[in-house]
């Protein structure tokens, strides 16, 4: 049996030219780039033009801009711990309801440390209420912190936008991005914005779990998460990461050269997969409803049956898809997504994202369009709640 | 031009095994170990596998004493902020003047926060005066903080008797040994001491750069360097990176496997690589002079030559070797660890490093004993010290 992997908004396959290009690095130019002897030129020369092309993939101004970290989870802690130590006195923070919950959990951790930290709202849709956010701005706000794409409906923020009408407000609230849903899905270009840090991890676009990015635009000081050698100009100490970052800046060009692939035929896969579903399955309701999301994810909510039930009859099925974020499984609680976005407890439960990628193919979804009803009949045989779903099916 | 790679101290090559052990885990069993479905299932057995290797590597006592992490710097920041977080009342801070620069940065950072650092000396062998160490431990001493082996002169220091003595003196003061030149060098039995935390890298025992592990006994308290997920029982958010933790699992278990033929084969070539070079070379003055040293060390000054000359002669014979450490390499500033023992300037400036591993062959070890004298006597021609030099050659 294929296997049919729908959840690449958990991790991705690292893409075959990627361990390509990141194999000689292990035993042949392994050389540590602050060296000073031959050996150590290539390695150096490599990171260099990996900072060029991740800079470029991000559409920053400059490739010192980059700084290499070990995980988005990293690239958002450096980010705001790091502006929040540089700017002491000012102790609020504006986030959002529905972050992933790396930087939710930092900035709950935050509070117990004295910050204030305002949470804005997100409609039935999913849309933020910006209005409200920009409201909150004042001359104590030290961070706006907002994430460019949601890993659990794909809704996309307007965080150009955002970031502008909050420096308009005050010029020296620093904007965070968590980018790391929207990296290789949509189009990045950062220059163009007043977004101050901006974080990325590769395993979500086909590189290693193990190496991400953080775009610091000039002139944003922060402090180091991890302290101690020269690297990244002071800012990440620590061994650089050579044949990772050699592979994520192979994912990155990848990914660049075939946003186009995601936005027309990944999409169409998504849209396809979509209504297959909502239309063969009359307990299915869309999640993901704004009118701007990432072309390779979908949400939909299966009601008065079990999410994890589902879950473990598609892996029967050699199907991958998963309920919530990776990093939230194995605890009970509903999606923090669904609840802010205030989708009803009968279909909360039963919520199922499925995100795809530029290796899914159309007979895979027709395969998963064909037995996903199957699955769900099975299952709403022996929910109970007969009643509920009598009248939905009648 | 075969390459004679004597850096091993600033990091190694992977071994062919561990790519073996690594490649599945890129486009095969790339699942994220947190999801539910099958193919994740895979990537979470093999880390929690990885975790029982290195446990053993480490002679922990539980594989839940460990925790990964991305670089031995980071495990350092980790150990060391983790721990003062949770003791916010105690500002005292003890560690020594040798520690590598990721450890010493930081504390002069922690400095500048309100810490008192105690640091200290060494005597002209480069071993440490514990009785100095001992007396100032107090009340207030939050860390005790002592490399388990020197990066640049190979020196042992005897962290499981100092942390007996600390822990005598105060029961409840942290002690942290950054490990990272001892792994894979001589034998580690952490469940024997009374050390707290313990800081490993990957890439200086032939696993890949960007990946390092954290010891951390049972009942230790810390906070975590990066929050967010629950990934490493809530110590560290992030995605684990699965083929890099294979990867250092698999290079602990082939360092213990060969720690004899480090402790035999090894130290017998550097031996006689020192011995070579000391009795061919007038000029040449033993560093590393501590009776208790890591086998595959040495550090040799030339009088009256500059070392960065010598590295960029080795390197045209097509041998690496290195001045100080590979992270403050750069900086014009000679090696604080040698300032630490007292080594005179006429011939700090012209200290190298060789550092060999279980890849080094006899025929490399005494290509460099026929080639690094008649550089020695090129450099000896053009130094301005030819007063001070014809009294050494006389």
């Amino acid at each position: 049996m294929n296997l049919i992997y729908l959840d690449n908004n958990a991790t991705t396959m690292v893409a075959p030219e990627v361990v390509d290009a990141m194999l000689p690095y292990f035993t042949q130019e392994y050389g540590n780039p602050s060296s000073i002897y031959d050996l150590a030129h290539g390695a150096n020369e490599a990171v260099k033009i990996s900072r060029e092309k991740v800079a470029d993939f991000l559409g920053a101004n400059e490739p010192k801009e980059i700084i290499f970290t070990s995980c988005g989870s990293e690239s958002a802690n450096m980010a705001i711990k790091g502006v929040l130590d540089v700017n002491r006195n000012k102790k609020h923070i504006i986030t959002t309801r529905v972050e992933h919950p790396c930087v939710l959990n930092l900035y709950k951790d935050l509070e117990k440390r004295g910050y204030q930290v305002s949470w804005i709202d997100v409609d039935s849709k999913g849309d933020l209420n910006i209005g409200q956010l920009l409201e909150l701005v004042t001359n104590d706000t030290a961070l706006v912190s907002v994430m460019m794409a949601n890993n659990e409906t794909g809704t996309i923020y307007p965080v150009d936008k955002i970031s502008e009408a909050v420096k308009m407000r005050n010029p020296e609230t620093k904007v965070f991005v968590d980018g790391v849903q929207a990296a290789g899905k949509i189009p990045i270009n950062l220059k163009d914005t007043k977004i101050d840090l901006f974080g990325i991890s590769g395993h979500k676009f086909h590189a290693p779990k193990g190496v991400g990015a953080l775009y610091v635009k000039k002139g944003t000081m922060l402090s180091p998460l991890v302290v101690g050698g020269h690297q990244e100009k002071g800012k990440r100490a620590g061994t650089e990461n050579v044949p990772y970052i050699v592979g994520m800046a192979c994912a990155a060009q990848l990914a660049k050269d075939s946003l186009n692939d995601e936005l027309t035929r990944v999409k169409s896969l998504r849209d396809k997969l979509e209504k297959g579903i909502l239309s063969n399955v009359k307990n299915a309701v869309l999640n993901s409803k704004s009118s701007n999301r990432v072309p390779n994810t979908t949400n939909i909510g299966f009601q008065y049956v079990e999410g994890e039930l589902i879950l473990l009859h598609l892996n029967d099925e050699g199907i991958c898809a998963s309920s919530g974020s990776a990093c939230t499984s194995g605890s009970l609680e509903p999606s923090h997504v669904l609840r802010a976005q205030g989708v009803p407890f009968t279909s909360l439960h039963g919520s199922i994202r499925f995100s795809l990628s530029r290796y899914t193919t159309e007979s895979e979804i027709d395969y998963t369009i064909e037995k996903l009803p199957l699955i769900i009949q099975k299952l709403v045989k022996i929910s109970p709640f007969q009643k509920e779903l009598n009248e939905i099916f009648k």
